[in-house]
């Protein structure tokens, strides 16, 4: 098919629109591929519609050869079923509601379990309907409190979503671990490099999770991973914990003066100077540092916990918030601290917190309700380790405090901020840190939705068993955008072949006829072949010409100008940058053997 | 593609749905290509999504090769455009409207002209730029009063939409035509009976429009149409007025009393017992029927008008509505009429209405807002038509009451309902009456929105120029239903070859692993070709299959069964009945002849 520049429906911009901080927002704005309509809301130009069609086929083939089915639902959708898993309320502000004109509450879908599992629900009951594995690619809604960065964070995106349903906990991993292979696929047939990442499952509940992140300088969610295969969301990160330790030879905890230790390193010095240690000097890492979060429980609620980890080691609130799940974790504020006068701030130690506070004490160890403020450690405060902590008292820390003797807790807490240099817990060598765009998500469910809207199917032997799910999203507008993130420079896109809105761009730079006649017949005899979008504009400069295919992206342009006076064009590499000139006469079978080549390639 | 019936997701249903009424609705649900989420709200099954995407594929095709470029538009759009134009105002009850976050308004996008209008505006500035249209195929949401029919009349449903833009107005029927060529093109590649019916432009503004009915029992829309080749929307038609007639022998008026004529064939009776005329008798087409409607116009403004209109014939209030647009009509209640003393219920006449009236008395003729009762005639009633009115008091009538001699009125109006065998207005014989379904609608819209827009171009001379729009939309999922209604029977759908989810269904009915696996053999080599779906399901019974496969309507059923042992298999026609017994080494072969058949027949 041929397309004229002249009459496609698209327009360049020069400038960056005003609100665009990445460059696939910038390019994909400029090349005139999106237009934005409202926050996080944008129309999608030929240009655009053309790529973002081509992702949602490679998804769509992907599915269908893992045996998925495609169906199609509203983005309408009623509130009572999110009612009855409790998303209607726990999207919060999330979530666009509305009411119809009789007064009913409606929502636009964020994601379909609820829908899902109701229409398996319907139409299934017996164990030998399943395994049942279906899809949709459907406009999604979410009220983002800080739509950016284009169709990276949109309020209204393109989403595949497809689920799952098992009679048995070993039909859920192979479920998973079909869509998990045909994820790999999906992305390796769109050349989008991707790390996957172990996840914690968030509000979605379930067990076992992992992300598809685009490795990405702009991304918003940071992951970690080793040269030998590890990769996690930090999120998900555990912490390889050293074995515990023989404090038979530690001397009693003492209290000491420590007037003037503002910091850490303060502590640590005079710590070497006053009470020094025979084996090796006191370091940031000998000394507990305590954290006091709030949780703020579904219900409202307030709690203020206390965290304690290595003096090393900074607090990360979004691990500690996996960690709380479905509670929000805050930073306390004064009046939460008010109310727990036996914090002394700078100076807080185990003995006011937990097991061992005086709340506690007298407390039954099977209370429902645990007395005083909860406590938990790193995972590096193992049994034996022994540490300076603040004594709960101005100006006085204790040194010496070993796990297991003096103290203990309620439980561990992965809280700390992961190192560069932090080791992997599968032993596969040390972490790096990196940041990546989320592309997709692939949970177990498990039987929380199921059991929640009553999908059950008769087993063998006639009994009722709770179906159990997998939910597996890829965000095929934003996995547009990592694309072009991925495919660009500082000129603009440079699209694969598979996946570019036309193979190739043909332009007509100079003055006279024969450019032009040359040009078109070239265009029109390779867009037998090929989609071809061809610069018949005839008052436009070369200057520009080129700086916008450059800035459209197509992988193949063929440029006719001033060598076609000595019977030469140019056909030029978008994606390596190389530049070729050919006798006029060979250049449309360079062109069909340069884009034969780059098939093979892929 | 092979599917196998025991994992393909469908079920089918023996009852019909409750909310059912009509065909499509009941089989598309029945037969699991649909399934209810909400009032007027589906979702689509395999079956259904598969015939709907053959549906949009034909419309896409003839768009683009009509010119149309394709781009896709969110369906959550912001208020600011649709207040700039009045529509969202103007929508009333039937637009879905929510807040974000923030609290700024949102609406579900009905149709979107304002959006085009923005991004045509935003993109374009020369008159060289066009002329340009612009199609998306999306999803529309209305909140509709009575949402009814399945697919016909839902709140959610798939549209094509697309909108011209030319600088003259020879242009937008460029423009014009070319769509409509495109729609005829779309409805007989779809084999769908449709009629171009003229139509009133109401809402939308605008000039010439008309509307593509499928002419089907169950539709909502009434349109007429002449042996001849008139057709209209009933709101449309214009009435043949009779010439002007020669008064000079008719004699004065003259008041008579006509107690207890309390209907139309009372006054005539009487008429003709007590004041007969020479020539010949009275009829009730000579009385002067007199309704009050009220007009509320846009602004809540109550205003009560009088229409006359021969007595055998019935006001039609959507003609009424449609001639009054955008002010909404409705029968005048008794506290509207309350208002207005001088109308005497029964015995209402021309002189206390129009020009005539008291109230009018010694107003100027170019007064802005005219005294009164504003006054309507049907455009029978010309001038020399001699009648029986009222006379504005019980029991009394005036006769021979002459237009143009005795009373003028303010406006000619098409009040009256179409009667099956008036003259259609262009000559082309008498009109019946029919009903449809409208699946398609083109409207010349004119400049009424690029003005509320701004949207200008430069022509020439480096004048800004208002640029003419077109409308032009088509229903893909209620033509989906449209094509359900054509293609079925009382055993179940009968898909068109090209529209089928699958134009091969084998069937193995009966016993024995030697049917079984010939089946699946048959089915495996047929879908290298075609899509094929095979009922391999074991413990299900012929009948059921049989009635599945009737149900379900692809158009070729290849049964493999009892004559298997004598080396045959059948293969059914369900478009047309026909059953053909085939030796079995013989049957792909013959599915192949039988669609290539098929196919050069469509």
């Amino acid at each position: 098919m041929l397309s004229n520049m002249s009459s496609f429906f698209v327009r360049t911009l020069r400038e960056d629109p005003a609100d665009a901080e990445v460059n696939s927002h910038k390019l994909l704005v400029r090349a005139g591929y999106i237009r934005r309509v409202a926050p996080g809301v944008y129309s999608w130009l030929p240009l655009g519609l053309r790529v973002l069609r081509q992702v949602e086929q490679v998804v769509r083939e992907e599915m269908n050869a893992a045996g998925a089915q495609e169906v199609l639902f509203p983005g309408l959708l009623p509130r009572e079923p999110y009612e009855a898993t409790n998303r209607w309320n726990e999207y919060g502000p999330n979530l666009f509601r509305l009411a119809d004109r009789r007064g009913n509450d409606y929502l636009l879908a964020p994601t379909h379990e609820e829908m899902f599992t109701l229409l398996v629900k319907d139409l299934y009951s017996s164990y030998k309907d399943l395994p049942l594995t279906l899809y949709q690619i459907q406009t999604k809604y979410r009220d983002e409190a800080r739509p950016r960065a284009g169709l990276i964070r949109g309020r209204e995106f393109v989403m595949k979503d497809a689920y799952s349903f098992d009679l048995t906990d070993e039909g859920l991993d192979e479920s998973y671990n079909a869509q998990r292979r045909a994820y790999q696929r999906i992305f390796a047939r769109l050349g989008l490099e991707v790390v996957i990442c172990a996840a914690t499952s968030g509000a979605m509940g379930g067990s076992r999770s992992e992300e598809f992140l685009h490795p990405c300088e702009i991304g918003e969610d940071t992951f970690v991973r080793s040269a030998g295969g590890y990769a996690a969301n930090a999120e998900a990160v555990t912490t390889v914990a050293p074995p515990e330790q023989d404090y038979s030879q530690i001397p009693a905890a003492h209290v000491h003066k420590t007037p003037g230790a503002k910091t850490i390193a303060d502590l640590v010095d005079l710590a070497n100077r006053d009470f020094p240690r025979s084996d090796r000097p006191w370091e940031a890492a000998d000394t507990l540092k305590h954290v006091m979060v709030t949780l703020v429980h579904p219900d409202g609620r307030r709690e203020v916990v206390g965290i304690a980890l290595p003096g090393d080691r900074e607090v990360d609130l979004k691990r500690v918030e996996a960690a709380f799940a479905p509670a929000e974790v805050e930073v306390s504020t004064p009046e939460d601290l008010a109310k727990h006068p036996e914090l002394v701030a700078g100076y807080i130690g185990p003995q006011v917190l937990g097991p061992q506070s005086p709340a506690r004490a007298g407390q039954p160890d099977d209370a429902e309700e645990l007395a005083g403020v909860r406590y938990f450690l790193d995972p590096r405060v193992v049994t034996g380790t022994a540490w300076i902590a603040g004594a709960n008292e101005a100006d006085l820390h204790v040194v010496n405090l070993v796990k297991g003797r003096d103290f203990e807790a309620d439980g561990v807490i992965e809280a700390a901020e992961i190192k560069p240099g932090d080791q992997a817990p599968d032993g596969s060598g040390p972490l790096e840190i990196a940041r990546g765009i989320e592309v997709g998500h692939i949970f177990q469910l498990g039987r929380k939705y199921a059991k929640a809207l009553g999908l059950t199917v008769l087993d063998e032997n006639g009994k009722s068993q709770v179906v159990t799910m997998g939910s597996y999203g890829i965000g095929v507008s934003r996995v547009m955008a990592a694309l072009a993130e991925q495919n660009c420079d500082e000129q603009g896109l440079k699209w694969p072949l598979s996946l570019a809105p036309f193979q190739v761009h043909v332009l007509a730079t100079g003055k006279g006829e024969e450019i032009f006649e040359t040009a078109q017949n070239l265009a029109k005899d390779l867009a037998k072949d090929f989609e071809v979008l061809y610069d018949d504009r005839l008052k436009v400069s070369a200057g520009v010409k080129f700086a916008d295919s450059e800035l459209l992206g197509m992988p193949f342009v063929l440029v006719v100008g001033r060598g076609l006076k000595d019977g030469k064009v140019e056909l030029r590499n978008r994606r390596t940058g190389e530049k070729e000139e050919l006798p006029v006469e060979q250049a449309a079978e360079a062109v069909r053997e340069a884009i034969a080549k780059a098939k093979e390639e892929n």
